[in-house]
């Protein structure tokens, strides 16, 4: 099976980080958005939305399945090679917890990547910022709450949704999250629980090496903030 | 079971679409939008992200489990009823392909909601539109050659993803795109294939049953519509 991802993408992280917790072998094709392969007719084929993460799978028959999208990747891959450690299947409310988060993540915490986007690499560029700056920064400091305060219910929740274990809903949340440390944004006051399901989250050793990019190029992208009335 | 909802919203009407379709027993009860109803803190209680819809049922235990976003509801819904005639689970991949759809559409066709909100509500309500409806009016154009193209895969694919079998990815899309006659979108030039599936998707009883207040408030509402540049 291959993953083609960019590891400066968020639900490409979210994809290989649950592979290798799950243990689902895999072969990692990057497709480097900056220099534009993700538009490239052969990728299109693959993935006609033009957005990394994808899959390509050989079945059983010898045909081809391609997929995209994060969240259905994850879950096509727990029913695929019979892994349901990060996404259980006996516990249905469990599940329509998983689901209801992750759900809810694209219209809210998929909301720091635009904003990050708008702040840090449209001015490199050259391209005017999509959204006013001012009022998404609010917006992501209400979703951010929200996270801290139901989905991590004032940190009675040690996972996003439950108290019971980790799940993929933990993984999507983190990978978008975390990019937050380019904007140092200030978790530890402004969303104390959230920030302590950081820490506890970053310990995963998958973790860790699925964003050596990310924190090894935070501090560089951090200088290459516009200012947000430009 | 008991479904809180207001018939003007989309995800609302898949959701009892989905209960009608499935047979499974519910109560609606209408959270009315216009009239606030929903940031009622009785309503948070039971849905803190303040939409409609989302569902309270009450387990064998005697606990009430509340579940929010009408995607995760119906998923869920398929697994507490054993009803899996709209999200079936033994066709893995058909499955991959119905939940990479229900992600897609959070941040593509979802957006005809947003249009229309601000073409015929805000003015309304005296709010001033959100985005540039222009700029939303071409993505929207895109979004929805993407269903017609790649979806519906130039009419090949009977249904959303797939040429076997109605699914909630075909309900949760119709409730969303059903929306643009109130802008009299021409789906007939510009995306046949599309306006084809709408016209088999309208011959479900259901179908029908759901729109009725839609299907009679669209003349209505399409006198509101604001000049763009106001």
């Amino acid at each position: 099976m291959k993953i083609f991802i960019d590891w400066i993408s968020q639900p490409s992280r979210a994809v290989v980080t649950y592979c290798l917790i799950e243990n689902i072998p895999h072969e990692i094709i990057q497709v480097r958005v900056n220099a534009l392969e993700h538009r490239k007719p052969e990728y299109i084929q693959i993935n006609p939305s033009a957005k990394v993460p994808a899959i390509s799978d050989r079945l059983e028959n010898g045909e081809i399945f391609n997929l995209f999208e994060s969240h259905a990747i994850m879950r096509y891959l727990a029913d695929r090679y019979n892994k349901f450690k990060l996404y259980p299947k006996d516990n249905i409310q469990l599940r329509a917890l998983i689901n209801s988060y992750l759900d809810w993540h694209h219209n809210n915490t998929r909301k720091c990547g635009a904003y990050l986007f708008d702040l840090y690499s449209s001015g490199v560029l050259g391209i005017k910022p999509k959204n006013n700056i001012e009022t998404l920064y609010k917006e992501i400091e209400i979703i951010l709450k929200f996270i801290d305060q139901i989905w991590l219910q004032e940190g009675k929740n040690k996972f996003i949704g439950n108290n019971i274990q980790l799940t993929i809903a933990d993984i999507s949340c983190y990978c978008e999250v975390s990019q937050m440390i380019i904007d140092s944004y200030d978790f530890k006051n402004k969303t104390p629980n959230l920030y302590n399901w950081m820490k506890r989250i970053e310990q995963i050793p998958e973790i860790q090496q699925t964003h050596q990019i990310l924190f090894k190029l935070a501090p560089k992208m951090s200088q290459n903030k516009i200012k947000p009335n430009l």
